[in-house]
């Protein structure tokens, strides 16, 4: 009898209650009944992502939501800033080369942010640019980058758009879309919002329809105004969507916005800094030098095979945690702690995490990362 | 009490067994266990296709998977005839448009197909036509496609690509994908496959392979090369897929291969031929000349207001059927028996549309369809 805890930042546990939903006989969508469904969910978005602009739902990964980010702002040959410090944010620049759009990297090394003051320099060379790209929690390094800051630099600018993929950030680390001025948001099902994945999601401001009408490259599936059209209009989507999965979403934002965003956020930074205490009080390093609150990368510590520590998590002893990307591949590993996820799933992680090191011949005082964590969630003081 | 029976072309109703697998814990995608089951889908989805090369899955309504054929095969400025015959149909001009493909329409009456004579004529008019994009069962009109001949005609023209939109089609009515010489083959999760909406899949054979290469248009989410070097090195998907949806498809196509393909599209004659039967006893008329075995359209008799037909079925019966789209709105209604139906979907769909029929004033003689349908359904004779 097997028992999986699931602790990667996507997918997230589903709640059952969400998971009952799924599973209801289907309805047609094109129906007065998924209309107000649809309609609700479309609204309930809302307060997560803290707009009051238009949030629009595409049935895909939350990648499709990146390429329509591009396809629908830009033209060929335009110039586009991307802030590339991971594997995810490295994803704006190939969408962008794939359509054509001229690429002007911020190289950051992983686990850093750039400087709101790189940034603004970057803008002084290129005044240009038509959109900034970057990452509210860059997955690849548990890092949540200062959006906010970034924001402020681009206010006065009326030609250039900041656009942010919030896919495993939104809900868990802070972002203020309209206070803020992020122009795009993007998101997906699959992560605070504890959904499967295949839904997808972009919050898109009055600023940004202006660009969307002068871009020029292709788009049908991932077409904004078409999609706000249909919402707003027909409250549809164009296509046949994730009709499943925006019903479960409905359940899903009930059980948000009950606890209420700011709630929300509150308890992921709880399970974040309740993370960060066990992992240094076992003696390992925390990766990343801007910590998100979604997940937390760990350095592999000398003399541990990384990918023999997380089998050992998970083939042993059921706990999934993901391991590092790219370079990163053995040398880090990443426990989430995003969406469904309370106290007991941190101590399920990092007690899992003591005893594979032990295992592994690691010199761990076992239980001295759960109490550290306990500590955090002691209200006692 | 309210109890509902679905009987559209998409969604389709979903098992109770598949539900049931939709709704269980989320497991990553990552994994050894999530692979095996992708690889799995990969190959049972063959037999429904009838063909042995790759098929891809894309977490997406169909209509991404139409966009990729259009945007993986061609470059901007080649030329692509289309079949033009319904709401369907059309799509494939749509998106060809977006991304500057020339359209060379053959341009059919609703409810009508092109003859292979046509096609034969406008490719000998048009011999640098890279792709012929057509559909097997035109969803708006109820209307099969002789996907057959068309293969013939293109069977010798190395240059140029025969891709079917059997998203309604595929599972209801007969496509041979290798055979028959169709070199990309769509379809979706929701129709004959008995899954929610959210996947969409393609099938691509070696000539298309070959045309690929060439190809020069922007894609990302839909890259068919990626996906398929993804599926055959990886055993996984580029980016996050609908997770429960794939581990709901595993069961889906338990459920069919068991049935075995040719069982399953000999139950689809049967209901087709029932449901025809039936309105036609009923003293309606099938608007398709070529009606499909997934859904049949039918005329909305004079003096019916086919809005409320349609309305009064599903308000006050709980039977839900489709209406014509675009200029058919009000003109036709159209009954699915495509998927997880039996004969008594059948009986429920025609004994709705009779009592609905006598209550809107309609001089109809009561059970005089169902006995049409039960005499098709009766073995005896």
């Amino acid at each position: 009898m097997r028992k999986e805890y699931l602790m990667t930042a996507g997918p997230t546990p589903v709640p059952p209650s969400v998971r009952a939903k799924e599973a209801e006989p289907i309805i047609h969508h094109r129906t007065k009944e998924f209309r107000e469904i649809f309609v609700r969910v479309s609204e309930k978005l809302k307060p997560i992502f803290k707009t009051q602009n238009v949030v629009l739902t595409f049935t895909s990964s939350g990648t499709g939501a990146m390429e329509g980010a591009v396809s629908n702002l830009l033209s060929r040959g335009e110039k586009a800033i991307v802030i590339k410090a991971g594997k995810f944010s490295e994803r704006w620049a190939e969408i962008c080369e794939a359509y054509g759009v001229e690429v002007i990297p911020i190289e950051v090394e992983w686990g850093e942010v750039a400087s709101p003051v790189e940034l603004e320099e970057k803008l002084k060379k290129h005044p240009e640019t038509k959109v900034v790209f970057t990452t509210l929690c860059e997955t690849s390094t548990g890092t949540v980058f200062p959006i906010k800051e970034y924001g402020e630099i681009l206010q006065n600018k009326d030609d250039t758009l900041l656009v942010v993929d919030a896919i495993s950030g939104l809900g868990a680390c802070d972002i203020e879309v309209d206070k803020w001025g992020v122009d795009v948001c993007v998101s997906g099902s699959q992560k605070a919002l504890m959904l499967p994945p295949g839904l997808a999601f972009a919050s898109v401001n009055e600023k940004t329809w202006k660009m969307v009408e002068r871009s020029n490259l292709p788009k049908y599936y991932f077409d904004f105004k078409k999609a706000k059209k249909s919402l707003l209009e027909k409250k549809e989507t164009p296509y046949t969507p994730g009709i499943s999965l925006i019903v479960a979403l409905d359940e899903a934002l009930d059980l948000l916005n009950e606890e209420g965003i700011d709630s929300i956020l509150k308890r992921h930074a709880k399970l974040g800094k309740a993370t960060r205490e066990a992992v240094r009080a076992i003696g390992l390093e925390v990766f990343s030098k801007h910590p998100a609150n979604a997940v937390t990368a760990v350095k592999v510590p000398k003399g541990i095979d990384g990918k023999l520590l997380t089998d050992t998590m998970f083939y042993k002893y059921g706990v999934k945690v993901a391991g590092g990307q790219a370079h990163l591949k053995g040398k880090i590993f990443r426990i989430a702690h995003l969406g469904y996820m309370r106290e007991f799933d941190v101590i399920t992680a990092i007690s899992a995490l003591e005893i594979a090191l032990k295992d592994l011949g690691y010199p761990v005082k076992l239980g001295e990362g759960v109490k550290a964590a306990e500590e955090v969630f002691s209200t006692s003081g």
